[in-house]
């Protein structure tokens, strides 16, 4: 308990996970399930402890107690867990990809399990419905085991192969053509050295060193290591003296990692990884040519501990980081792992990696203390990282293969946007370029090759399924476009691998949103004006609601549905995006007519329908041929870093260049942000066209 | 078995070791019980393989046998062993300090253990008399367990306190003052840190950076290890802001190596060692203004496998380096422990390292693979080496503390010369100066500033007391100093720590060699002209001996005597020596009239007295106040190192300017040391003073 900040005479129990506040109900003015802070739009935590205002962490440990077994169905797994263990906490022992949007708190009511069998006590929830609870739905985060247990994972629940952008082919050859001469960070280098004679008796480290400097490489900054010096005699006679020296460039050295016998063949491999906060990619490429020879890609394993960074924090400091840092890497290990299978590489022959991801999934991934990330000043550990080596952040590659971090900018910029920038070389290029990557943060860069400025406002997770009763990602049986008839308001939908629908994913909200505001079933304010007794209309609780599928439309067998408060979660979020895009041009003293290009990236924007985008004020109301989607720039800059020095040095100059405007204690982003709560906007001139559309 | 090098048509068992080749009886033209190779003097390599020309690491290991216990006298200590385990082996697992010069072959005689109780079986050795076989004494290493057993070391036999040259507080003092500004490797920077704001809110790792490039730190060539960064947030925050940052700087780049809340006192201490074959010292330094806290020294303990670098070598080829690395760090561990108790010094507190040890050494201690440093054309592995880990390498000190070896210019000159040269300055000064130390081998360098050559001679084990019947090293117990009484021949004898006699170290002999000259008791030519009837004349076997100390007169209770084996081994320990003082000077086209100064340094030249030195032919018979004793240059060097990037930049550029001289292949040196066979040399003209003192 603590005292509000607002109303310092008012007790409360709630307290903000970022600003370390407490705050009154009053205060708290969403009625959203998800107890959000009331400056929620410029503040990127969301979610807020309802446990007796107590930090998370401070919750004492559980005693010893009895152990039980769960079973997990469709796929028979088990795991022994203590008494009152709670199922989430559960499936995270077994290592089950289940969605867990808000980290169990149990408002977001994702984590659906049925109980087949078994003895569980579960908190009573309004977030499952009767025909669900008569079916033995139970959220797992609220449902503890009290002894043994089957349980099965529902249908929607199970997270499918998610759709990913930029794994095609015809990427990966546009990519190959973008980078110009390979210069690997850690190459191997066969040698043919003279043997020792009695007037040429120089030390085997000397000799290895007068033929390296004769290969071009810079001898006076060499280092070696004990263990490379321990096996050097060996190495250098047990080939007749052909040896295959394996180097890395540093910073400002070299580093002789390895002395093996024989010129090996010169085969290497690279791994460029792009580790976003839900789903991870991973591009197997060979170092000789730059060909791609697997793409592949998941959910990061951390869903189980959150949908955004802010709860994957949360959890690192309850649980530790290294838990944290376990999951991402299973996920990503295990995608190296369907990568050299598919391309029949070996292990050992992976050299070379470049890792991009926001602040937080480096920090995760790395082991590095997050905390500070979400508590003002909102300050990163590491923000620039020196080259590393794979077995010591625990990359199953070489072990002693090189390891390049993409730098991040800020706390809320990271690796990502950098990579994203190499991709798209606005920053080398004369137009005024904006460029955005949506997700949970809406990620925003505005600049040319003379400045850059970046930001990051919160968009919560409702483009990502967060929030939204039926969202869900862009995975099999989202439905991800929608128009509505005008006159019978029925949807036509199109389904993620042509499938019956199982719910909504972002760009499905946009179009239906935009969709509802066209044929006006609601208003520019968000509410419903559709007839009570429409066949459409259902009333859900308390909330209006349309009904986008009927239940035997559906893989699910129930109704899937849109809400008044999912559509005000999409308006907020949407409203974040574009004040962000406002603050970052006044800050420049422009307006969205000087913009010349605005490009849309990230795996969001590969469904979004720009019109409707626009219709619904998440986009400006300009020339559409401004727009230029350019998919997961994030894994493209990774690629390019991957093969060519100039580029990794690049991502350090532009990392160092960008000016981060911080719009957490930024008066104008909420201004911005409230006028941006009205679809499209409350100033309807900026949306010319929109205007008509919908007047018409 | 193989084919004499030498006559093709010969079946020979004899192998050399060094030159990997077959050599027939006719060609082991060595009298002394240990079987040299042809080339011996010339060739660093002493010893051969009698095991029917195998190398010793392809005899098969031993079948599992019955174990038995074996205690040793007079400290009670006790080991399990399998049956057939000899006795040295025992001893050696045991880790008791035993000298067994010839590591082992049964031919030096120096491993005698008194069996008090037990099965033993003993093979026949001609190096043990009636009376020693009477009293049940055995070679340790000729002796084989059978089952439990009892053995005492005898007081001949045990090492003693070593007399160490440079540890006494006027060199200490001398020392200090020698190194203007200290400036270590690895530095605790204490900051004080900004805490950040919305304003200033920059990673923790750039606000560590930017301060530290505020206390001089060049950032720009800065790297940190995933351990420091995973640290980092926590330590910052730890002491509100206030750290202290270890930095350690290597070739062109500096590491952060740890970051720890608070700002520690500044203490910081090192620690100089001069790892020696035969002796180990260490320095403890306050690194804040260069005194010497403590000084202590031991035998190495790689001593129970041999005398010298080969017998090292062949060990380590057989039990593998890390048996070598764990004896010689257990030693400097020891020594190390001594000197942090005698100055109430903090383990952790120590930072700083320097070793400066001979080309073996630095790879035995370090665990780098030395066998090719015995074998034609003689290569060491690594010469230069980068600044190491205390903890990787085994030392216990703080497990960061940065550690520069002296890099060592060839196998047989390595960086104990290096470290001799920055201590005695000749590299820096104008006069032309003969630099010699004198131990198993005689390394030499001639040169001033504009020039060095280096040479190193194999003087063999004689002057450190191998291969003389009583030889011994500068230990209490030791007749040092030896005049003998021209009418009587009774021999007045100084010995270390003024006891009673147990045996004859270097100077000693030396002392005795060049009075028995000058009383006509042997003949130039080292033959005994002294009369049969004599009561000091007696036969030992088929060999004259002179009774330098009669049984009642030692502590041992048995005549110690010295033969003419003994002293032919002399002569050609000494004859080496200035064999390569010749080559050295006729390559630079110079004679010893041109030599402005003789820098004699190390253990062994402590105790000598020049006049006598010249009078065998050691020393050339020039000007007397020529010759300067400098001590222990090695530890000296180490000293210097430790406290200033300078001279460790200096070493590296020393080591690199060297010519190093190759004696194994130069006919020249086998023509100068054949010259050298005499009494002080064929060529009497070149010693005038001695040729007057024998006429007279």
């Amino acid at each position: 308990m603590g005292k509000c900040a607002n109303h310092p005479d008012r007790e409360t129990s709630y307290m903000c996970m970022k600003h370390d506040k407490y705050m009154c109900e009053e205060c708290l003015e969403c009625p959203d399930p998800e107890i959000h802070c009331k400056f929620r739009s410029s503040c990127p935590v969301w979610f807020m402890d309802k446990r007796g205002g107590k930090n998370i962490d401070d919750i004492p440990d559980k005693p010893e107690k009895n152990r039980f077994k769960v079973v997990f169905m469709p796929d028979n797994k088990d795991v022994l867990v203590e008494e009152n263990t709670t199922l989430l906490e559960a499936v995270q022992a077994a290592d089950i990809p289940l969605n867990a949007s808000c980290n169990g708190k149990g408002v977001c009511g994702k984590c659906k399990l049925v109980v087949e069998s078994g003895m569980v006590e579960s908190a009573p929830t309004p977030l499952l419905n009767d025909e669900e609870k008569r079916k033995k739905y139970v959220l797992a985060c609220q449902t503890t085991v009290q002894g043994d247990v089957t349980v099965k994972i529902p249908e929607e629940v199970l997270e499918k192969k998610l759709r990913i952008a930029g794994t095609g082919k015809q990427v990966t050859e546009e990519l190959k053509g973008m980078v110009k001469g390979i210069s690997p960070m850690l190459s191997r280098i066969p040698l043919e050295l003279n043997p020792p004679t009695l007037e040429d008796s120089i030390s085997d480290l000397d000799r290895l060193n007068r033929c390296l400097k004769k290969s071009g490489v810079d001898i006076d900054r060499m280092n070696i290591g004990i263990k490379a010096m321990r096996g050097l005699a060996g190495a250098m006679r047990g080939e007749d003296w052909n040896v295959t020296v394996s180097v890395v460039k540093k910073k400002c050295s070299s580093e002789v990692l390895e002395v093996v016998p024989g010129n090996l063949p010169a085969n290497s491999f690279g791994i460029a990884v792009d580790v976003g906060t839900t789903s991870i990619v991973v591009y197997l490429v060979d170092m000789e040519n730059g060909s791609i020879l697997a793409a592949t890609s998941g959910h990061n394993r951390q869903a189980a501990c959150g949908d955004d960074v802010i709860n994957r924090i949360v959890c690192a400091e309850k649980d530790g980081v290294s838990k944290l840092s376990k999951m991402v890497l299973s996920t990503i290990n295990g995608l190296i792992n369907e990568a050299i299978n598919s391309a029949d590489v070996d292990r050992e022959q992976i050299d070379n990696v470049v890792i991009s991801g926001n602040t937080t999934m480096t920090h995760l991934l790395l082991g590095i203390e997050p905390r500070h990330i979400r508590r003002d000043p909102y300050i990163p550990s590491v923000s620039s990282f020196p080259i590393l080596r794979a077995e010591d952040i625990g990359l199953k590659v070489n072990p002693i293969a090189a390891v390049f971090v993409m730098p991040s900018p800020a706390s809320y910029v990271g690796g990502d946007i950098v990579a994203g920038l190499l991709y798209t070389g606005l920053h080398r290029e004369e137009p005024l370029t904006m460029f955005i990557d949506v997700g949970t943060n809406g990620e925003i860069v505005l600049g040319n090759r003379d400045w850059l400025m970046a930001a990051s406002c919160s968009a919560g997770p409702a483009f990502e399924g967060g929030g939204v009763r039926w969202g869900m990602r862009a995975e099999e049986g989202a439905i991800e476009k929608v128009s509505i008839d005008p006159e019978t308001f029925n949807p036509v939908v199109t389904v993620v691998g042509d499938t019956l629908p199982r719910g909504i994913c972002g760009s499905g909200m946009i179009d239906l949103i935009s969709e509802m505001l066209l044929k006006k079933i609601i208003q520019p304010n968000g509410k419903f004006s559709i007839d009570s007794t429409h066949p459409r209309y259902i009333k859900s609780g308390d909330e209006h609601a349309f009904i986008v599928a009927f239940a035997n439309e559906t893989s699910v067998e129930r109704d899937i549905i849109f809400t008044e408060s999912d559509i005000d979660n999409i308006i907020r979020s949407k409203g974040a995006v574009y004040a962000g895009f406002m603050v970052l041009l006044n800050q420049a003293g422009m307006d969205f007519s000087m913009v010349d290009r605005v490009i849309i990236t990230g795996g969001f924007g590969q469904f979004l329908d720009i019109d409707k985008a626009v219709t619904i004020g998440l986009l400006p109301d300009i020339e559409r041929s401004k727009f230029k989607y350019m998919g997961n720039s994030s894994i493209a800059g990774a690629y390019m870093a991957l093969l060519s020095e100039k580029y990794r040095k690049e991502a350090i100059e532009v990392s160092n260049s960008m000016t981060y405007i911080d719009f957490s204690s930024n008066n104008e982003f909420m201004d911005e942000f409230t006028s941006a709560l009205f679809l499209p906007h409350t100033n309807m001139e900026a949306f010319p066209n929109v205007k008509a559309a919908i007047v018409r």
